[in-house]
């Protein structure tokens, strides 16, 4: 039996566009002589369509979408994902399409309802068990959670017979996760003594990145096919054969190829052109502005420097070069006629108060306020640079350096944000990120001579802690018996607690982390608990 | 038997408080001779505490918290909620206290995972009846949600021998919510032919406003007692007998109540002293100023006039007139040096471009801008003034009016507007908010002889059409079908589903309607469906 695995990207809501690439994508698997083609999970939607699913308007067109692909499918099976809405019951639906009819259906057992997963909220799980044989072949049919949860229906399949498990999938993305996904995948194959294939969704819906790696295991444990990630792709593999085995990357390739996809689908999927930057002439701007220019193309790229009286010449000068080493367009907007401005309206009002963090915030909010007006003016997207480590401990001013439309680098540890500069440097083979922005010390430059570890513990010692303490969920104590810093531990933990609200303001960003603020973390704002 | 209704205002997080008040009121119930005495569900941790249920070691002070309260239980029988996590599973229990011990323990068999609930992200649903025996009365236990689902656990007990169905709940508060908690109730109590007593949650947590209204209703329906709304109370009732019964007040009321809580305890909560409300001169900031100052009191409001150009004389002047009969500090900062600044900083860059909702913003974020330095040298805490019918369709800016730390009235339609502040007014015996500002037709005043009507639908029309769209998901379709003008209906649906993109930037508010922004209504910001 010749399979295809056809990992694609839908965007959510586009229920006729994402009806059409199915229909698109079948062809080329026909082509390809394919007997079956898989399709990810929710396809015809999108994924995670969200409260759209309470609309029966919504429910309906996508049921009607799955009958127009079913038309298209002739002389070849395929496996698609959409809601079904049965009895007063919505269920997660894979549709067997053949001979131009909906054949039958499979509907998902195991509902992710933990993380970024709200499943419980719109879907009932279902429990009976689909085999279908096409092409001398016996075939089980899964949908992504089905296999992730030890036991039925994933355990099961091979006793009944399947000699191939399908699984759809809208697997999102962290670090490691193709590794881990390949795990899972491994043990179900074992489990059922046959080999199974995943398709896996490719494509950014928001926050989240799904990054496709759509694979093909054997029970012993081997890979037998594998698609790249973060790319559509039609993975076409004989069972019985070897197929075509896309090699693995390193954590940071793939984070670097998860922001670009995640930025390159926000910007594409919401119809917006180009994008703006404020370079300050640190590193997070640099980083933000590399992987912009990657993913769209410098020309759609604009980078704004806004210096005030404590930008250093060094910084001034190194966000000019950074632009002219991307190829951007680059101007530059002195902040201090604003400063002077909002500081002679208020002076009767502070009279008699010392100068402190609320002249910082003001010349951040200034550069907010004039990022937002090229935006408003040219239509271009703005860009926010804060980093995780900022954002976790509230290092960030609101309608500041946190205003925009996306926070691409938002799920970005300091650490790990000097690892990619450098990584992008030894792709180019040259200083795409001048050197002199990677090697300086942090500063916000809001006041003379700050440096970041002026306010916060060093970023190497800081970023364990976070790890531990947002994604590990390890209470205070147990981080000190971890033998982290008690000091550090106490400092860190108490202005993550306080720094929520502003959380809540954040743009969205691209989730790399296994824990991402946002949908996979729900803190709340009032909220006494301190350990 | 004697029945005591602790209606008790708990702080998430807060589990040794909690736990303190727990007690404090246990001591009053056991003055006032109670057998037995109901508790809010979780009061021990509060509710929602969402993802801090994820901690261990969160878990765990919560149980030690009820073996405290437990101690305390002598010559009474208490209902406490708190959660329990027994055989690896977390439950939403309800802890039997007495003889100063936890005698046993139900757990909630119904789990709500919609609207603004999340339960079965955290808990395991149990399906035990249980029954205890005090002071000659057989009593069945249930939480919140298992007697809003017909069928068992809320239907059986009286089959079971029970005398008295016993509730404890933490149930949001919305328009109205008091009266359909009732029907609830009666329905439970004619299945089982006893009385049931429901004991609510009342304060507020975030978005959220637990409005109190603990009831006692006889199976043929009589409201036997009822506690007051919005408020702590400690309902006391003696079986058999009539028990005070407080009366209900109307939709306007309500709404009052519920915004003054909402904002006084999001204040309180999170450590707040004053509040600072920019005055337009308007209607919203004037009904937001009005409602902060019944809530925190006169000297803890501050008003601030920003006004540009545009500003007339009538609303400079109503501005200051408000202050004025609310008796707060008022102040007035011009707005006019920085426009001039950001103006001349941006003129070589808009060289060309004609004058357009850029240069509106621009006054918009100058204001943000100005109450937030305020809000950093004085700590105060910006309340933002925008309605729901702003915020639905996106006729608000980012980091302007939209800038705070909470937005009060942001589930408040602008009709409703209008209606909060004659009703203010009338309570008032006069002008609390100066009629001019209520007759006065509404415009942003951000650029000449500006009305809220050149670019919205006329607000009654509008108003209709998203309650329909935003509250009860009715499409574009049935839309034009129930009878709504089809050029009114397309406006509003395509800015509402455009404007999802600075929703998820506002501060929190008050949840009023059934369905609000945030938690309850979780929609794609890229999303393609428009229907």
């Amino acid at each position: 039996m010749r399979l295809a695995l056809a990992q694609i990207n839908s965007v959510v809501g586009d229920i006729d566009g994402n009806a059409a690439r199915v229909v698109d994508w079948l062809e080329r698997a026909r082509e390809a002589s394919a007997d079956l083609v898989l399709f990810p999970e929710l396809v015809v939607t999108g994924y995670p369509p969200e409260d759209l699913l309470l609309r029966p308007g919504f429910v309906r067109a996508a049921r009607a979408a799955v009958d127009t692909v079913a038309a298209a499918a002739q002389g070849i099976t395929a496996l698609v994902g959409a809601p079904l809405f049965e009895s007063g019951k919505l269920y997660n639906a894979c549709f067997v399409l053949a001979d131009g009819a909906v054949q039958t259906v499979y509907r998902k057992h195991h509902l992710p309802n933990y993380g970024v997963f709200d499943e419980d909220r719109y879907f009932e799980p279902a429990n009976d068990q689909v085999l279908i044989d096409l092409a001398g072949t016996r075939v089980g049919l899964t949908v992504c959670e089905d296999i992730w949860i030890a036991g039925p229906p994933a355990s099961e399949l091979g006793g009944a017979g399947a000699q191939l498990v399908a699984n759809i999938s809208a697997s999102p993305f962290h670090v490691g996760k193709d590794r881990e996904r390949e795990d899972i995948v491994r043990r179900a194959a074992r489990e059922n003594g046959v080999p199974v294939a995943l398709c896996n969704a490719v494509g950014a819906q928001d926050e989240l990145v799904f990054d496709g790696h759509s694979v093909v295991v054997a029970p012993d444990g081997e890979v037998l096919a594998r698609a790249t990630g973060f790319e559509e792709e039609l993975l076409v593999f004989d069972l019985g054969e070897a197929g075509p085995v896309a090699p693995q990357v390193d954590d940071l390739e793939q984070m670097r190829r998860a922001l670009e996809l995640g930025l390159h689908d926000y910007v594409s999927k919401n119809g917006f052109g180009d994008v703006v930057i404020g370079l300050s002439g640190g590193i997070d701007s640099a980083l933000t502005a590399a992987l912009c220019v990657e993913a769209l193309g410098a020309d759609r790229v604009h980078g704004v420097s806004m210096p005030s009286r404590y930008s250093s010449d060094a910084t001034r000068g190194d966000a000019e070069r950074l632009a002219e080493s991307l190829g951007i367009e680059f101007r530059e907007i002195a902040i201090e006629p604003m400063v002077e401005a909002y500081t002679g309206a208020l002076r009767e009002h502070f009279a008699g108060r010392d100068s402190d963090l609320t002249e910082e915030n003001l010349q951040a909010r200034i550069r907010g306020t004039l990022l937002m007006a090229l935006s408003n003016k040219f239509g271009w997207l703005v860009i926010a640079t804060g980093n995780k480590s900022e954002l976790s401990v509230g290092y960030s001013t609101l309608y500041g350096d946190l205003a925009g439309g996306f926070a691409l680098i938002k799920d970005v540890y300091k650490t790990d944000v000097f690892r990619l500069a450098r990584w992008l440097n030894e792709r180019a083979g040259g200083e795409l990120i001048p050197v002199s922005i990677i090697d300086r010390p942090p500063s916000a430059e809001l006041r003379a001579d700050q440096r970041d570890e002026d306010s916060l513990p060093p970023y190497p010692a800081l970023d364990k802690v976070l790890e531990a303490y947002v994604e590990l969920d390890r209470s205070r104590e147990e981080l000190s018996q971890d033998g982290f810093d008690a000091d550090v531990v106490d400092r860190a933990v108490g202005m993550i607690d306080r720094a929520e609200y502003k959380r809540r303001q954040a743009p969205p960003g691209v989730k790399l982390r296994p824990k991402a603020f946002g949908r996979d973390r729900r803190t709340p704002i009032t909220n006494r608990w301190r350990s």
